[in-house]
């Protein structure tokens, strides 16, 4: 019996309130062998008094020494295993700007690129064209059409916007444009099937239109498509947990992948943690769950910045106590996966959690919130897709399995 | 390669001696924070000397975050995987008071009700009638005879009885009788399938006679029938591991599950650890694997008495020498599942786990038995299903695998 399964079957309705707060890669490693991660070096005052009173643990997000993508790793805490449920990128991508991927639909994440003369790539990003400039070039594509199918074209961020096509037998099953290097033309559109070769062809007649359209361009005069994929049509998240979901989130892939779970998006003004947890209070008695996703520590260790995360890490414990003065029955504070500042990049380390709620704790031996004490908490190290099944016990939904 | 089948394939005789000991609902929980467990704070010299030379664990009964009712959480701790092997109520409910179940018997767990005039429900539990006062109306009901079936009935406790009937065709898919609340009259017994049909025809019959016989009680005046069950033929756990095995426990439910994976029950008088351990000692040559049932820490836990749990905990630890005496192989001293006094029931916290052979130890650090030293002890954290071939090992039962 599947961990779905389990979760449908013991779900009881009680109005508990349940909190998992997102620190977009916050495992860190240290700048030395005996120095602190980002997470230990920031002061979390708050923080560490959840981590006193409640308990720790270390998630794996899909398989230990894996390194995950955002998506996957979402997934994983939504309680999704990431290896049984595939969501394509160019799903994601559409998704998370608010474009419906419908089952049977076509959706590819597209980038502008710079071609020289000959039609080669010479920057796969088009000089990371500013999201200003880059959005009428979106608008000017949307103007092609093709017989027979609808075709939605978004702006996503700088040189990145999203593609989902409309209409009979659309199968997805489509190889990347992106040569994945400069110096050569986009690829075509290679159908990988038999089936999907019409589908492939459609593609190409969109990329050649697009392609003429920027010509005129300095910068953004051709585009690759990837990631192409349709609806996974994922179980919905709601209905396995019995819970009413909303999504807090600032940045589209993450708004995306919970909306493709069934959460609803919240929409809100700012980006600040304050915002967000703000918004969390505002909409508190319409929801029995709150994802909260915030961005930065991510952004930040990928810049390499290692006082910049801590400092993010900072300011969401400073901000703490807006949701905590909720009284939620119980949050778990993790990240999706670790983006150490010294790698600039998502790592396959392990992910601090902390689980508190106001009632029947286990508190273990640890007493402040940070990797190492993370790695010999009570809750031990355990897949990031167990975190739902602990948080939904310690709110009390959960009835006992057998007599 | 399920781990029945490596156990199976790498499994040798060597006239060891395994000792499996549990304490119903072991794991427990501080009363505030930064206070002890029920067995942290009791006084357990035995178990602590064991504890410094052995090795520490907790395990998940289950899955992490599951409530685990009694049966699936022993089956878990004899190593089957509780989501595999499912035994259903009825039959848990009628071994547990020593009825046999055949392959193809019908099993059902009874409540006495009380009902009003127009046969409603007004107590599902029949004013939870005293023992002495159902026995004799049990009695009554077992002369209802059915042509072409045996039925057997035995009264549990209070207002619950058990009922077996044997006969060709028995289909067990029966929807429960109980409808679960009260002022509705108790549901009729109906076919879950179409080959089901003629057993639930069959045991509406049954109930109609029982109602008959009850008109005249004060307040058992109703049955309701649920948990309709058939043998679950589970491997027998003497051959998955070569054990000569003996169940050593005062209650029906746990005898019950012992004698469904095939372990010999030991009938003995008393019910103190003394009584059950000296049962151990006389029976020590014709066994290679005793599994000792203490009740009474989940008693007292279910009770909220956190002391009174602790004080049986410390009366198993003072009588823990007879078994030592015996010079066990390998003992395993662990729960089924937490019973914190704080929350008077069964949860879904990790139990600790205690392993000690006199041969082959890694010891840990840990230098006390208790949950937050289990937490971080040598064993880890481990799923129940692996507690036995970790014994097997440290018996020396366990051949290598692979050359």
């Amino acid at each position: 019996m599947a961990n779905f399964d389990l979760m449908r079957e013991l779900q009881t309705e009680n109005g508990s309130k349940l909190v998992l707060l997102v620190m977009d890669g916050l495992g860190g490693a240290p700048l030395q062998a005996d120095g602190p991660t980002e997470l230990e070096a920031a002061a979390t005052p708050t923080l560490d008094n959840l981590a006193r009173d409640g308990v720790l643990g270390q998630t794996i997000p899909i398989r230990r020494g894996i390194t995950p993508g955002s998506g996957p790793a979402h997934l994983a805490l939504f309680g999704y295993d990431p290896l049984e449920f595939q969501v394509g990128r160019g799903v994601l991508e559409a998704t998370g700007v608010g474009l419906e991927v419908g089952d049977g639909d076509l959706a590819a994440r597209g980038n502008f690129c710079t071609l020289d003369g000959d039609g080669n790539i010479i920057d796969r990003r088009a000089g990371r064209i500013p999201t200003d400039e880059a959005r009428p070039i979106v608008d000017r594509l949307a103007s092609i059409e093709i017989p027979g199918l609808k075709i939605q074209l978004r702006h996503v961020k700088e040189y990145r916007f999203a593609l989902v096509m409309q209409g009979p037998g659309l199968q997805h099953e489509i190889e990347d444009t992106d040569p994945q290097k400069t110096g050569v033309p986009p690829l075509p559109a290679r159908a990988m099937t038999k089936t999907s070769e019409p589908a492939a062809a459609l593609v190409q007649t969109w990329i050649e239109a697009a392609t003429e359209i920027l010509r005129v361009e300095p910068k953004a005069n051709g585009v690759t498509l990837r990631g192409f994929s349709t609806d996974p049509r994922l179980p919905k998240f709601p209905e396995i947990y019995g819970l009413r979901s909303a999504c807090v989130a600032v940045y589209p892939m993450y708004r995306g992948v919970s909306r493709l779970v069934g959460m609803q998006i919240l929409d809100f003004d700012g980006e600040t943690p304050e915002d967000q947890f703000s918004t969390v209070t505002e909409n508190w008695d319409n929801f029995d769950f709150f994802f909260i996703h915030i961005k930065k520590t991510d952004s930040r260790g990928e810049d390499g910045d290692f006082e910049a995360k801590a400092k993010v890490i900072e300011s969401v414990d400073a901000a703490l106590e807006i949701l905590l003065n909720m009284h939620p029955d119980a949050i778990a504070i993790t990240g999706d996966h670790s983006t150490p500042a010294s790698m600039r990049t998502h790592s396959w380390h392990p992910v601090p959690l902390l689980l508190w709620s106001p009632r029947n704790m286990r508190p273990d031996l640890q007493t402040r919130f940070g990797e190492r004490m993370c790695e010999v908490g009570g809750l031990g190290t355990l897949p990031a897709t167990d975190v739902m099944p602990i948080m939904m016990a310690h709110a009390g939904r959960l009835q006992k399995f057998g007599a």
